[in-house]
């Protein structure tokens, strides 16, 4: 499809549902605002976030079109850009759009594709980093020498969060649901992975750091995993969500938190205003984008053309991925 | 009773159960430890957490006399003691054993009574403001110009909070149970107050605050206002328990507590490591002493001889108690 086209192809969230409500639609073009790039996109990173999307169906206040993130090449730059060129090689952090053939990033959360790393690389990386910098150093503070502990320890932020936190040189714990996708966390620079399905993961824990817990859990399963996050925390230590979970209602015993000083906290990156996901991405070029490709790598599940975004959605709720899928807009 | 007797009188908990298993009791003189001073007991205050120990009942690791407070004269000085003089006026913030003619405390926990308070007054002062102290400053890391919210306004603690967080140039807002306890939260220093039986306590705090919310909540009942304290946080507030409540299983809504990136967590002072207790008491020491009995007064509820303790329960159990009950051993 030219960039010079009117309109481009899309697949959008046509009705609340299943992976089937995933359907393509043609769309105009979309339009740089001021400080924006046009991205021609070679790949986009699919998310949980866009499975629950798509089962809340279409709103007033979200493209109807899902994807977080994508990689591609910048073919029309909106006023007011400063730095990124006509032709640059980029992934970004954008706020929906991305399962398209074209989409509009802010110039302040784009970033280049890492040196050795592919499109497809590329756009599995800002929501895996953005999450996990936001979480752990935003929200729960990290500080030098503190444990964490990773559930979901091969999904696509998870995945990411092991080797950033290991290249930092923090004590990396992970949970997994199988002994496999454990075996793979550890391959990652988890210090030990426990399958949560098998083994009672805060025993576990507390005996791998002598008794005294990790300081930051990162929990996207709710009220899962609640009362033994508590079993496992250190004082002090801090409990992030960045999933609500199956069920909104968080419950946990108050009196076992207090008596760590425990506390429970967690964020939500999509309606971060601007300015801080500006801040977020100036920290990763900063402080992460120089490890990638060696200390970081992003795990690719699969890819699959753009057509077949209803199959992602498919396989990423079966939940036997490992590590993310991948969209290909040109394939 | 002299302080050379060998056995002293004290009010002890006999079985788990209602106010009538305090009964007299003769123990021992308490002796001296290193670093430690007796003091002759002329007031010791009663609090909440009396109530709840009485209920569990004796137990291997805490002294059968409840009280965790008291006020008196130094008539004994352990091996060590650097600061503390005999005959001195102290008040003193104690790991139980209050419920005494006689106690012990550590030289790092006792303050001076405060220039123109009484004993009584005194006794009232360090559960309140040890708690204060360490949930604002230590737990939620209070910072300068937020906005605070204080359930239970005319308890113990929340009489000497509303106080000094006023004294230290916060806006404090305070919920209590009847109309004549919100006038006199006002009148300690509250901006506001609401009687969180009739009134929307979230609603009026988010108007009082131009939508803003507080950046810190007190809350002493557990699961009792989880979802409201939540809907009157602002972005990154923190809501402070001091107490499980009356069940000790937590719930809220996770999702909006991640919108704001809130933080629940909590305390409890009475397990806190003698070190930090006296970090705290040097804070105090610092930075409140010279403002008590000016900007910071005890709320006095009655005064009531140490024999009557059951009497205190009971008073404290029915709800109606504004500010502190106070048992006077030497009447």
């Amino acid at each position: 499809m030219a960039g010079n086209a009117d309109r481009q192809l899309t697949m959008a969230i046509t009705a609340a549902g299943g992976p089937e409500v995933l359907r393509p639609r043609l769309e105009p073009m979309p339009q740089c605002g001021p400080q924006q790039v046009l991205i021609e996109v070679s790949a986009a990173g699919v998310n949980r976030h866009d499975v629950n999307q798509r089962r809340r169906g279409p709103d007033a206040h979200h493209s109807d079109i899902p994807g977080l993130e994508v990689a591609g090449r910048i073919v029309a730059l909106g006023a007011n850009v400063s730095r990124c060129k006509l032709g640059d090689n980029v992934c970004a952090l954008i706020d929906g759009g991305g399962y398209a053939s074209y989409a509009v990033a802010d110039e302040a959360l784009t970033l280049p594709v890492p040196a050795g790393m592919t499109m497809t690389e590329a756009s599995a990386l800002p929501e895996a980093l953005f999450t996990t910098w936001h979480n752990f150093f935003n929200v729960a503070r990290l500080q030098a020498g503190e444990r964490v502990l990773i559930h979901g320890g091969t999904s696509g932020v998870g995945s990411v969060a092991i080797q950033l936190l290991s290249a930092f040189g923090h004590e990396v714990y992970a949970t997994c649901g199988t002994d496999e996708k454990c075996a793979m966390a550890r391959s990652l620079g988890a210090r030990d992975a426990f399958n949560y399905r098998t083994d009672d993961f805060a025993r576990r824990a507390l005996d791998a750091t002598g008794q005294r817990g990790v300081d930051v859990i990162l929990d996207m399963a709710g009220a899962g995993h609640a009362g033994a996050n508590i079993v496992a925390l250190a004082r002090r230590g801090r409990i992030v969500h960045l999933s609500p979970g199956g069920g909104a209602e968080m419950h946990f015993p108050l009196r076992a938190l207090m008596q760590k000083e425990g506390v429970v906290t967690g964020s939500l990156l999509r309606p971060l205003p601007l300015g801080e996901k500006a801040v977020i991405a100036a920290a990763l070029a900063d402080k992460v984008w120089s490890r990638l490709g060696t200390q970081i790598r992003p795990v690719i599940s699969c890819t699959l053309p753009l057509a077949q975004a209803a199959q992602a959605h498919q396989r990423l709720e079966a939940g036997d991925v490992a590590g993310k899928i991948v969209l290909l807009p040109q394939s």
